[in-house]
């Protein structure tokens, strides 16, 4: 078995962090996860600043990556304009974004979902013109902070348009991590009844531990492609102190452990989050990280 | 699918915490747990205070538990002398504890493998004189420590000799957390072909994060007794700042999310684990609390 880890930890888990780190620590980050065997990179999202100070520097960061071959450099776009802002820089790859639930993406993306699908479109038949792999994004698939259940024929829905649009995968988000396995199970036997497993990705959250068991289930089912963020950072806007995004220390010895060869070597990502845990002055919460700081200590 | 928790905070949690809680302290704590619906409570271990004082005052704990119906306490017991104090208490049933690997073995008991069983028979034996049941542990199942890998049939053998003295169970421990799902699949449908599964007990711990992957994967495997620590509590004596037995807060929420009854009102462990935060002076790691705990502030 392959399995694709696509490392969010530069977006999805820095936009959950109070602390702001310099453009230059960030490359430094990307350079260093790349040195640990990470090949897949979400370094930036191109949201307007206000919405996220901790990613503001998105086209100076995206602008000055360092070239490396086989690496994908990717990045979050909300719209045209932050396309083509976008398509200015080294970033490889795009993703767009919306939720399953109505009232997340009316928070999230101040529009409905209806009124969110021809934004959506317009910037993936750009970035294919200009010969760019667009990814989709669908939030809430397990569950809503503020609708609770989320029904599957919704997410079906979702997923349909943006595949119609032309991304060539979508990665399944529980945005406040409220899944377990047998939901993910259930959820995911009625997705694949419509869409290729290879086209879907299984993005975790850890919020309420299940995130590894999750991301199991989810491998079992046919999912290769699964996102994690380094040292698992990044925590959970809904709930103060909560763990956010699975952490790829965590997932990468759930993998080694089912004999998946992933090319990273555990312990190099783990002293990156240890340097990054330095520049943020706070621990970061991945389980196999901290077991790995209490081993040298020991 | 009925699932029995074995709460073993009391003990295995407590033995790892740096504090000593007063026996009040402690004696509350089992109260608390009882209201929030736990039914089967390991409180305390009859070890020598010299070797365990965070357990010192056992006598004085299991004396003075208030008598509850249907609540099971139970406690570890080293040899004779140990289960000869604990027949003098409120305790209702009895454990008792060995390694699966010689060298763990011989540093945890002072003895090798073959030196310890007579010790253990002779505890069995009285036990069920006195009408008592009496629980094994296993620990390093999944690994050693010292060894590294430990075969299942040196796991197997032990198993063995344990049911032969007249354990009713035997709880199968991931000492050092080091257990991935596959593995888990693979030793128990080892053990599987030599005992029945009602007579096994999974005993995870979440060094690396695989806690609940590897206790979903064991229900799979017709495992229905779990261990597990409220709040998560006790580190691992191997690496400081890990995390070390599962959470039950963590694992009872998977279960609710299967639909699984456990009879446990979720808020009100996380009150208690809360509660006892602060006595311990630290925040414990349970996921589920950390997200209980924000939803609060939030």
């Amino acid at each position: 078995m392959k399995i694709k880890i696509v490392e969010v930890g530069l977006r999805d888990g820095l936009q959950n962090e109070k602390t702001v780190l310099p453009t230059e620590v960030k490359r430094e980050i990307a350079d260093r996860l790349i040195t640990a065997g990470i090949r897949h990179l979400e370094v930036t999202s191109f949201v307007h600043p206000k919405w996220v100070p901790q990613l503001a520097d998105a086209e100076q960061l995206a602008k000055e990556l360092s070239k490396r071959p086989a690496v994908t450099y990717r990045a979050l776009v909300p719209n045209r304009k932050g396309l083509e802002r976008a398509l200015e820089t080294a970033v490889d790859e795009f993703a767009v974004f919306m939720s399953a639930s109505e009232t997340h993406n009316r928070k999230n993306i101040n529009k409905g979902i209806d009124g969110t699908f021809p934004v959506l479109a317009e910037v993936v038949e750009l970035a294919r013109e200009r010969g760019k792999k667009v990814r989709g994004y669908v939030s809430t698939v397990f569950g809503c902070p503020y609708e609770g259940d989320v029904p599957v024929s919704q997410v079906i829905k979702v997923c349909e348009r943006l595949f119609e649009m032309g991304v060539y995968e979508v990665s399944l988000g529980d945005t406040i991590g409220v899944a377990t396995p047998v939901q993910v199970k259930a959820v995911l036997k009625e997705l694949i009844k419509h869409f290729p497993a290879d086209r879907l990705a299984g993005h975790f959250h850890d919020t309420r531990g299940t995130g590894l068991a999750n991301a199991y289930v989810a491998m079992e089912m046919g999912i290769t492609t699964l996102d994690a963020s380094f040292g698992g950072m990044g925590g959970c806007p809904y709930a103060p102190g909560a763990a956010g995004n699975l952490a790829t220390e965590d997932l990468v010895y759930l993998l080694h452990g089912m004999g998946v060869e992933t090319g990273i070597n555990l312990d190099a990502l783990c002293e990156t989050s240890l340097w990054v845990e330095k520049r943020l002055g706070k621990p970061l919460p991945s389980k196999v990280l901290r077991s790995y700081a209490g081993s040298r200590e020991a």
